[in-house]
């Protein structure tokens, strides 16, 4: 996945990126505290270089970087750092906006208009914990955030009644809750996911100390139900935690969900002995709308869902939605150390912000264009690898 | 924990907040639909109105929720909906202002002003996994947040080419890290958690199965270092992962970390055999603007520091800053699965909106009035429970 991600990194992107306007110079204002607006140099400078970049974690490169300016006595230089701030800011947008039109190869929805959002723009709204237990913190948008997941319910038909979720940070934490449930339900299950899995997947199994069998690939990106089974055969005596892809990050492949039930049923799981977490980073909300593919639902026997809101539904920060069945979350309340916790999320603070674009932009006119967008999107998905 | 929560949740919030203005009808325009634009009845209502609150994890109750409106193909309906989202948003951000001029009880500082940064909301801002790596999304704030991480490593004493870090959803986000690198550093080690560490830290615990020690308090709520060192000497065998706490939640308490480190040698632990992380989720950035408080700096042998950056330095959305030594994530980098990852954080996703704001907060004339708020939000902190 690295690697396909690496060959796309050096092409796509660059190549289809026009210089900044020729007014536009980012050394101009302060030389000395200034780095380039954006990071590549084949942008700033208007021409195109191709190089190999590296991927050495935890480097500690400052290739880009623009100092918080620090107090000081002088008046006059306060007045001047604060002009440089307003530069720094003014080109930034410049920036911003160039990149914006250009940023070909992310299946980002970039189809957003909130004007009716920007008068709350300037409050501090969080939601603190789960959306279902109310919090001290005043200056919250649950009741908007309900709303969306039941939305997202009604979607995956789940009962009102029966369904746990909330609106996360990203995709990936959707993944690491989902995979975080199946194993609190099944404390000793074995981790299945595709080699396409996004790796956040995998990140999940060593942060929470799962075994986890990566299962093979068909060409086209599915898992492979034939590996699939020879390697639950090997564990038939541990309960199974399966990932299945709804869009793989690199090849938009979707995991043939009733394939990997059917696998397994036959080869002895019952129901009561594995939990199917769905990753629908991006597909999981467009399927629905696209005929004849594979439905996600929860009439399945499946676990969680999880998708990325700032992808599909377009939306100015990262977010995503998690739904999974209110009797596993209730299973995991019977845990004192979660009860505790008083709420089952990963994360403790959440952006308010997120709900309320969700909300605002999943309205009529919005979800009738879905269908259309949705091959559309899904073309510009294939091959190209988004974040999760 | 919980309980002290409940006690202050029935009284000061309630009781000082006004009610909303006499013309103002929540139920008005669309009765059907339109839930109580605030959940608590006793402020919607003008009245207040005491009642125990029933704390049930995972209880899907929808006291307050604003459905996602569907398309519908009569255009006279669609229109009223969208008047009708119209008049919920107005109402919503009425109910804001209310609740955010009397949201007595959590310690934020809401005095922000960013009329420069409106400019940019409407862009998606993402940050894509580690902030010195560069990502193919083009559309990031990486060069402000790592002037925003320079600037945190500087207070707390760590060279710019020592550090690794970056800018969280939350504090809690911060104690996942840290604690994660303190595990993976050493694998078997135990963690060390005062009994009034904030809950992420236990469920820290708990996701990455790792054996905890919860350690007895003082009266102050600081830790109790005889209590530690007993709990230390039964287990010499294993390395100790210590969350020392700068300020906790309930009391405010500072653990004292000097002599959290003496008990350390004392009990025969040598700086290779235990990591220390500290939660200074609010006081982490007061600290050093405060005189005689006990100092937070890597020149002692601390592995990591996060704070909350919506606190204190006041921020529209839930975000943080997380500090830790290069060293530990080179060792992270070593591990195939966190290479394929090619990102040390936790959410792969990140909002580029708050390395804007910390950013533009951080600006001379607020920095300069940190040490005149310091001991006056100190005091605002004390007993009360704030998220993380």
């Amino acid at each position: 996945m690295a690697r396909n991600f690496e060959v796309f990194s050096g092409e796509v992107n660059l190549e289809k990126v026009e210089p900044l306007p020729e007014d536009f110079d980012p050394t101009a204002i302060i030389k000395d505290l200034l780095p380039p607006v954006v990071c590549n140099d084949a942008i700033v400078n208007g021409k195109e270089k191709k190089k190999e970049r590296e991927i050495v974690l935890g480097r500690n490169v400052h290739t880009a970087c623009l100092e918080v300016t620090e107090p000081d006595a002088d008046d006059e230089v306060t007045g001047e750092r604060e002009a440089y701030m307003a530069s720094v800011l003014a080109r930034y947008r410049k920036s911003l906006i160039e990149r914006t039109k250009h940023h070909l190869g992310y299946p980002y929805n970039l189809d957003f208009d909130y004007g009716a959002l920007a008068q709350l723009q300037h409050f501090s709204i969080n939601n603190l914990g789960d959306p279902f237990i109310e919090s001290n913190y005043g200056v919250h948008s649950r009741q908007f955030e309900v709303g969306v997941l039941d939305w997202f319910a009604r979607l995956w038909e789940l009962e009102k009644n029966e369904y746990w979720g909330y609106i996360t940070n990203c995709g990936t934490e959707g993944n690491l809750h989902g995979i975080l449930v199946g194993r609190e339900v099944y404390p000793d299950g074995i981790l299945y996911a595709s080699a396409e899995s996004h790796y956040s997947v995998f990140k999940a199994a060593r942060m929470y100390r799962m075994e986890c069998e990566k299962v093979k690939t068909l060409l086209s990106g599915e898992i492979d139900c034939e590996d699939f089974k020879a390697k639950l055969l090997l564990h038939k005596d541990k309960p199974a935690i399966i990932n299945v892809n709804i869009g793989t990050t690199v090849k938009g492949a979707v995991d043939d969900l009733d394939l990997v039930i059917q696998t397994l049923e036959e080869t002895g799981f019952t129901h009561d002995r594995f939990y199917i977490h769905c990753d629908g980073a991006l597909f999981g909300l467009m399927m629905p709308f696209v005929k004849r593919a594979p439905k996600v639902t929860f009439k399945k026997p499946i676990g969680s869902v999880s998708v990325s809101g700032h992808k599909f539904v377009g939306c100015p920060m990262p977010c995503g939605v998690q739904i999974t069945r209110l009797e596993h979350i209730n299973a995991l309340s019977r845990n004192v150390e979660y009860l505790a916790s008083r709420d089952a999320t990963i994360m403790g603070s959440r952006n308010g912000h997120a709900p309320l674009f969700l909300w605002y932009t999943l309205k009529p006119e919005r979800v009738q264009r879905f269908p259309e967008r949705s091959p559309e999107m899904s073309q510009e998905c294939t091959l190209l690898e988004g974040p999760s």
